[in-house]
């Protein structure tokens, strides 16, 4: 069996020789932290690396995503699907191994990271979920859900704002099984971070209610006695902050700024072999080395362990057991389809003219029951949201309390809505539980490349968010989405729904539960809106994005395009027109655009060229569908702070103007 | 004179009758910080109601702007313009008196505050122009540059993560004027903030280099001894945790979140009355009180011994003394246009074939000799933005020492764009200081509601984005922006520019230095990017943000539309095309949006319906240019992990494509 050291240099040689051939990458955090890694997975990680799928693994977390290719690595050595010409893929079109490890591309990579501060906030979404699923779950002598959550992280993570709000919060949940490895070498791009990160972290996170270690970073003996008491440490998260040498072993380069993220070079790649006492070939392993990191035998006996704890559980609890299975699988209960449609057909006859925040709330009453996996939240917006249902079982108490009920299935999430969206990827990734998360559309900004990271991922988080433009009225233009609308239908693989009335509302939210292959983003209303009468044929149309709402005899003369709280005025207009108006709502235009040709042409026929567009917001995306001969009545300002109907009037969302538009263009 | 606890509750009558009329608003916050805010104008603050804009007034900002009616209150009772009549219009229509306080609306009003955290984040910008401004300035036996910041914050700005970012960056730079009175009342949206927020916050910032107090917020005598405690402490920046009770004075409402945003109602008005021994009508003051709290005579006072001082300064150092004058009002250095002119000449005479963002560090290097007031930056990514010009000197290091110095004109912000971009805005607004700040540009997303305050408050802040698409290579999609570019053009009143050479790249520049009614935004490529010939026309004709590059004799027979890194490409193809093409380069859409109609009918004429739009981002912005039976070709999914060449070609980014949309088209 080899030694610690070595072991640990077998991390530092397929870096430096993987980025070598690209000439590209980043080989400073792998290799300063590789020693590191080398006590975690050798003594600590619960994982089989011929299913990397097993439900109760730890999971690990490389939140410095740079450094993938010590996740690659590790993945490699241990004994995962990851082959040597994987590693010599490093960086290529279509490879396992893309620059940042990225979820789906090579197995055990638990999510996509990169963009700084989000690894160690999604980890906290897997520790939350691992708790809440433990607690909804285990049974007494059955603990069929009991995994930690490891994150490696850095000066960048810790610099950025979202660590704040994510370590903050994991400090209020307590969660004892969540652990974090700082990488602290006093280095980030632009040199030395004396100049600019002065924290003194310890004490940070202290103030947050973590237990926290400093230990030397390459001192295996010192990483694994850190490691146990951060376990026993088992009400609290933790923090080990491991002093580091960057590029640790290159013998030119390592402690400086340029090894972060630069190829070593053929001439330094030579000297770090020497000065390691690393005498192989490039991606030559020796198979001393591979038996001392080789996870395969006894991941197989750890996971037959928990099958053999797992029957038992399904013997004492078999619809527990079949419901946990369910779960983790992603599947919708049976029975699903005709309770979602007789929700929808209960709302279309209830009628109701109300916001669509509330229509929300009524849908979540409506579809809840049903779905023990929704877990609830808001960024501190619980009451204006609507997000709290009749099922919903607060986690974290809003009485004074600090005990949590992680039974529960309701979080505020305090005034963190980049934590709370990161932490819902986090969430969902986990498995088990399908999380949604509400707060203003506007500051869906604040948590923007989430919900990017949630889309390019392809996984399931539900964006909630209400008071959708400047119908919100008087908190002004610092409140009013203007662009906020149009920016969030750009983001790749994301649905967003903005919807006009409770039924199109109970469509989003069916649609949102449905999609397990992508986010979708709920767009609802601050004020009442009316009703819209539907056929059934119309109910069914709503899941195609848009649909003809109301028609006239013949080829229209012209067509109104609307979503949300224009929905009505179109409605009203064409009422009003002289002419054969048709008005089309669009509540998803992501879903309108993934229709057939020939559905497209019934609801849009190419020959029908007076179009006019209306819409509360930036009307850019709008040209597609009216031509550059319709109208677009929209916004191309801010917002202003006023009682809504006075905006509305303001900015020329009124009959009239709506009625000018379709006489100009038809 | 009235008592201290009279002159506050004036600001509890105001603010409760002021929210009345609306039956929207806040009181919470006003309410309970009133005896803060009282210490602070009637003890300490250095300002002048009859002159809002003199220079070395000390700073107040309302971090929680919610709280509006504070300030609001403060500016009525202290003597600024702004009347009971301006207080009974709270949340009209253009009013002076918005929801949320907004800059140039009411005078005093130092920056517009609501999105949480961002006012504090303002506050260490104003507190390090302050530092900069003297370093720069000030001169033995003349300190004209010598004031503080002083800074209301709730729990909601202590939450968002933002707070960390400007918090740890303020005790970096041991921003010792910058003071903050922390609202420490138990209470959030979702109620008592037990369950959500433990933070030991006086720990959190002693970890970050501050001076932290924690007193009681509705102890005057406590208050002023804190306040002036922290103004002693002139080394660090000075947090005081106020503890105090949310809608202080309402006998049945305070201390509950219903408070925070909701009006009390007339009832609990009358028993507020009762409770505070407050017997005057709605909007009526008693003279005494007025006189408890009038600043005006005192305010003169201290600015004409400022400007006695700056008369001696300038009798001194003419020269200085000018240049100071000219950096406060914003205004360009004579002869700059004759300068840039030929800087820009220079540039297209050295026709470079470089990256952009090397086009960028060229145009610094070029324009920054004449403009002392550029202050630079980098989110941890300045050798890959390429922002340290010849003429930059550091502010804070990076070879390890923790010394500042203010005299410089750079700085290394770390990993914090957002706290970057926010801190840009305070700079901007204190005067005397333009701040431009890069990071990647997929990072925008990060910092993205900071930039939207900018364009919301009419400010000169610049935002440098490097790498700008699939262009950027191995670091694959996490960092590829794909949306980026057309959300970022859907801000209103944001300019945006991609440029496709050097020569566009320094005409970006010139337009960013001379637009001080908004931001900029500079958008510039990692991979090398031609030099395309140009007339002294066509140079002309780039700030119109849209004109022709390339033409055809007679008229074409299709129009193909680019930016950046596909204007090449543009070109290339209508060179390989048998047809008569012209090449339309569009660096930035807002600029020729305000081009008059002739202009844009001769780059665009109507006839030529044929055309082609060519972009590496999401296309949707471009229908509106080439119409619905034109062609987009550009970005329909997120990028991958390869080198650029392989990307661009399997995205189909390529001569053969672009000249089959032109063959499809025309």
């Amino acid at each position: 069996m080899s030694n610690r050291a070595t072991l640990a240099n077998a991390i530092r040689a397929l870096t430096m020789d993987a980025i070598q051939i690209p000439n590209s990458g980043h080989p400073g955090a792998p290799m300063g932290m590789a020693d590191i890694a080398e006590v975690l997975y050798n003594d600590f990680m619960k994982h089989n690396p011929t299913n990397p799928n097993w439900a109760d693994r730890d999971r690990f977390i490389m939140s410095n995503g740079h450094g993938s290719m010590l996740p690659y690595s590790v993945l490699h050595l241990t004994g995962y699907d990851l082959s040597i010409d994987d590693l010599k893929s490093f960086r290529k079109l279509h490879s396992k191994t893309p620059g940042h490890p990225e979820y789906g591309y090579a197995p055990g990579i638990e999510t996509t990271t990169g963009p700084l501060g989000q690894g160690i906030t999604n980890a906290v979404g897997f520790a939350l979920a691992e708790k809440v699923m433990a607690a909804q779950f285990n049974k007494d002598g059955h603990e069929i859900v009991d995994h930690n959550t490891y994150v490696f992280l850095g000066d960048g993570c810790l610099m950025e704002g979202i660590s704040h709000e994510a370590c903050s919060l994991a400090g209020s949940f307590g969660l004892g099984k969540m652990i974090c490895f700082y990488d602290d070498n006093d280095i980030s791009i632009d040199g030395n971070v004396d100049g600019w990160f002065i924290d003194d972290t310890p004490k940070r996170f202290e103030a947050y209610g973590w237990h926290v270690q400093s230990i030397d970073g390459h001192d295996p003996e010192a990483i694994k006695a850190a490691t146990q008491a951060a376990i026993d440490a088992s009400d609290r998260p933790s923090l080990i902050c491991c002093k580091t040498i960057i590029g640790k072993g290159a013998p030119n380069k390592e402690g400086g700024h340029h090894v972060h993220g630069e190829a070593l070079g053929a001439e330094e790649i030579a000297a770090t072999r020497k000065n390691l006492g690393w005498d192989y070939p490039p991606f030559e392993i020796p198979a001393e080395v591979y038996a001392g990191w080789d996870a395969k035998e006894a991941g197989t006996v750890a996971e037959n362990e928990w099958n053999a704890k797992f029957a038992a559980y399904s013997e004492a609890y078999p619809e527990e057991a079949s419901e946990f299975e369910r779960r983790m699988a992603g599947e919708l209960p049976i029975g699903w389809d005709e309770f979602a449609a007789k929700a929808i057909a209960d709302i279309n006859e209830a009628a109701p003219t109300q916001a669509t925040r509330i229509s929300s709330k009524m849908s979540l009453n409506a579809f809840s029951p049903m779905l023990p996996e929704l877990l609830g939240g808001s960024a501190d917006l619980t009451p204006s949201n609507n997000t709290f249902s009749e099922t919903s079982v607060k986690i974290n108490d809003n009485n004074g309390s600090k005990e949590m009920n992680f039974a529960g299935n309701y979080i505020s999430y305090g005034v963190r809505e980049f934590g709370m969206s990161a932490i819902m990827n986090g969430v969902t990734l986990h498995g088990g539980l399908v999380p949604y998360g509400a707060t203003f559309l506007m500051f869906s900004e604040y948590a923007r490349n989430a919900l990017r990271m949630a889309a390019l991922m392809k996984i399931q988080s539900i964006f909630v968010y209400t008071h959708d433009s400047i119908g919100l009225g008087e908190d002004g233009p610092t409140h009013q989405a203007v662009e906020q609308i149009p920016t969030l239908r750009m983001i790749p693989n994301m649905s967003v729904w903005r919807t006009c009335d409770a039924v199109e509302t109970a469509v989003s939210w069916k649609h949102a539960i449905e999609r397990n292959n992508g986010p979708t983003t709920l767009i609802y209303s601050r004020q009442n809106l009316a009703h819209q009468p539907r056929s059934a044929e119309q109910i069914a149309n709503i899941e195609k994005g848009g649909y003809i709402l109301v028609d006239t005899d013949g080829t229209p003369d012209a067509i109104v395009i609307a979503t949300g709280s224009e929905v009505d005025l179109a409605v009203k207009a064409a009422e009003a027109s002289d002419k054969k108006v048709r008005v089309v709502s669009m509540p998803s235009v992501d879903m309108y655009e993934a229709q057939d040709d020939a559905y497209k042409e019934s609801v849009l026929p190419a020959a029908v060229t007076a179009r006019v567009a209306v819409e509360a917001a930036i009307m850019d995306g709008w040209w597609k569908y009216v031509g550059t001969n319709g109208k677009v009545i929209g916004m191309t300002t801010f917002g202003e702070s006023a009682p809504a109907p006075d905006l509305f009037e303001y900015f020329g969302f009124t009959v009239d103007n709506v009625v000018n538009a379709i006489n100009e263009v038809a």
